[in-house]
């Protein structure tokens, strides 16, 4: 028992400072604009929907943000969470390469996810907010943000998408522990959901239709704010501490990492490992390769364009510039639904147009194949997004089983898989897609970008 | 941050030995009797179900006994677990108690089961087994034990009671991610269940038909045996790894516990924590009540009798003294699947007929409640077996609100509810029923005892 298989830090090794990665940038990222005029977004016109604090961060250059008091006193429930050797999946491989993963299912709601939704209640209830709104699909998001408006004393309002509520009603009920009220989206209680369910009835949903509802929701009562959980630089801002913590865990055993790898649906989990990892390759300190991994069936790194879109599919977001298959892009229905996401974040489409980052993407069935491996190995049973970061990390420890190269591999486990298991079953069965995504599809989404 | 909320042990802390309580207690419990002969089962009796050491150990007067080094290695997965100082839990309900929970939720099936999973399947692995079978409820042993056969290359078959099977799928198709083969039971494969099947082909099972078919098959084979996941001494002894490490943190701390609290359903949980701390009462070094909770449903310490019976419903098993329900009793359907158990470890049945521990039984609702307050303060989901410790711990610390007492609770969270959310909707809805006992179902099921 020489070489610890977790690694642990105490509490008082939790991040005292997120890190903003933008002054460390050789150019900053093209601005979000107001749809109407063009013109850049001001913060003012985002103060009906994000307390103060939140688009000050959104817009900093300070390249460290201090973590409030209030919020590292929560974070002290999980975090610092372990970054554990997989000495067994390594084994199961016979590579000489030695794999890490930062575990973060740990958490209350099970994911990364409440690393930003914590700060995000704790700042508007600071700021006098007595009601966050918000969209979720699986519900991941929604499980979080409920379980941090729990600690707040703030009431949570949650649209999912009602093919969601309908057939995943574990996360609904999850939400509804914590004290949320869950919505099934298109609902009866928005203008815009009403608008939507009288001209179909049985409609089932999509996230683009859930995001309205929350931010109209949120648009129409004083003490009410919007919170998302991916995509913006703030959250993705609160995300570095997984980053920070696994350079602090990988230090303790002289360890310095040759790849990186992480999931990307907005890009928060990915980017939450990987930019301080990425300032440590610009400070020179070390070299690593940092890989975002995609579904095959939503590839925007890997075949979508970079260009101005919306970030929601009717149109109401500012225009980002980001990596997208267009706005109006439905990406089959994978099982991994916090990676079924048309856009990228900005920042990180930024940064990967700076030539930082790589991005590959991987099937279904290959993502499923590793997540099998992973349980049977490690114990965990990963959930579907971080399976696609697993499938590319077992790839390239077999890579190295054949080269003999002794690589350094960090990945981002980033949830469990407890509410996926009817996946998984039907994964065993054979019954499990892939998706072929035709060139033509891709076309036709990219053909409705407004052109900015 | 001075205190810490979760006390954290490196692995090098995991510990070497398990707590074995026979040699400190003052008379050694009555022996299981062979039901044919009445006389105490001798080694042989057990070698077609268990392996020899397991048998060794079922009867070992060695205080303590070494975890071998394999199964130190995958104990290393989630061992050492967290203390956690339940603050926020504190504060809602304004006590001066401060309140400890050891959280076995982390392991890889999520409770305290792959505590024994684990060593079972190393034993029978080194005598040459090449494949377990066991009976499981709602699945909470069947994948811990499902997880500790891939560890070791052991096949695993698991009857699974059809209700269960057909409508709690989750855990079904966890034990199938690590490999296990699951049969709803009573299933077309054994004798015995052919045999049901025949006269009721709709029959929904019991634990008892279970077992039933799990133990033929077992016998059925030479490279096969049987594992058992709660009642028996060494499943107890295996457990003690999480009251070890409980001491050991809170010597940390400084702090002595008044209060041990934990559920019980055939005693293994309880008895992990509870044993070391009695062996450091019992040295004089600490003095805290122990106290076990059990359903109001299915409450053999409060309302059984102290006597032999059967270990299963069909009455293949040794004769066990023990605190009992009768063999025949049919828990109504709470959804603490873990708790439905006519019986009571017979250890922990004799220490309880010696005075050294108390036990209480709690309404379906009242740990329900319970579940969805401490959700709401501390994040994590507990299961319902572990709610009814949770209920009386919460309970205890409301009066010490009262009192101003300053008392140190200290209460086992023995797996998370992440499979039980229907459960807790529906307690949400207002639609979870108590359960009356009334006296003469007891008094009926009592009739049934075998008399010895």
């Amino acid at each position: 028992m020489s070489e610890p298989t977790r690694i642990l830090l105490d509490e008082s090794r939790i991040p005292r400072n997120w890190y903003n990665i933008l002054p460390d940038l050789p150019a900053p990222p093209p601005p979000p604009l107001h749809p109407a005029t063009l013109e850049p977004v001001a913060p003012d016109d985002l103060a009906a929907l994000f307390p103060m604090e939140l688009i000050a961060q959104e817009m900093s250059e300070d390249r460290f943000v201090p973590v409030p008091e209030s919020v590292l006193d929560v974070y002290r429930l999980w975090r610092p969470t372990p970054l554990i050797r997989a000495r067994r999946l390594e084994k199961s491989l016979g590579t000489p390469a030695r794999i890490y993963y930062k575990y973060e299912g740990g958490s209350p709601s099970g994911s990364h996810k409440p690393n930003t939704a914590v700060p995000q209640a704790y700042y508007n209830a600071r700021e006098g907010v007595r009601r966050l709104t918000t969209e979720t699909g699986a519900g991941q998001w929604g499980s979080a943000l409920a379980f941090a408006c729990a600690q707040y004393g703030l009431a949570c309002e949650i649209w999912m998408v009602r093919a969601s509520y309908d057939q995943k009603p574990y996360r609904r009920s999850l939400m509804k522990v914590y004290g949320a009220t869950v919505h099934a989206s298109p609902s009866a209680v928005t203008t815009s959901g009403c608008r939507i369910l009288t001209d179909d009835p049985g409609c089932s949903g999509s996230l683009g239709i859930a995001i309205s509802e929350a931010v109209e929701a949120a648009g129409a009562a004083d003490d009410t704010r919007y919170a998302l959980g991916s995509v913006l630089n703030h959250v993705l801002l609160h995300q570095t501490v997984i980053g920070e913590e696994a350079l602090e865990q990988l230090a303790l055993l002289g360890e310095t990492p040759d790849v990186v790898v992480g999931c990307t649906g907005g890009g928060s989990n990915f980017a939450g490992l990987a930019f301080p990892f990425l300032r440590e390759r610009l400070a020179g300190r070390m070299d690593p390769v940092l890989r975002a991994v995609e579904p095959a069936a939503c590839p925007s790194f890997t075949r979508g364009t970079y260009a101005y879109d919306f970030g929601d599919t009717a149109g109401f977001t500012p225009l980002m510039k980001m990596h997208t298959l267009g706005h109006r892009f439905v990406p089959d229905p994978i099982h991994a639904g916090g990676l079924r996401y048309h856009g990228m974040s900005p920042l990180l489409s930024h940064i990967h147009e700076l030539g930082m980052i790589e991005a590959e993407a991987v099937s279904q069935s290959a993502c499923f194949e590793a997540g099998v491996r992973f349980a049977r190995t490690e114990g965990i049973l990963p959930a579907p997004e971080p399976s696609h970061a697993l499938a590319v990390t077992i790839a390239e420890a077999q890579r190295c089983a054949e080269s003999g190269e002794e690589k350094v591999i960090v990945t981002a486990l980033c949830g469990h898989g407890h509410f996926d298991l009817p996946a998984y079953e039907r994964h065993l069965a054979g019954r499990l897609e892939d998706f072929a995504l035709p060139q033509e599809r891709i076309d036709s989404a990219l053909a409705d970008l407004p052109g900015v």
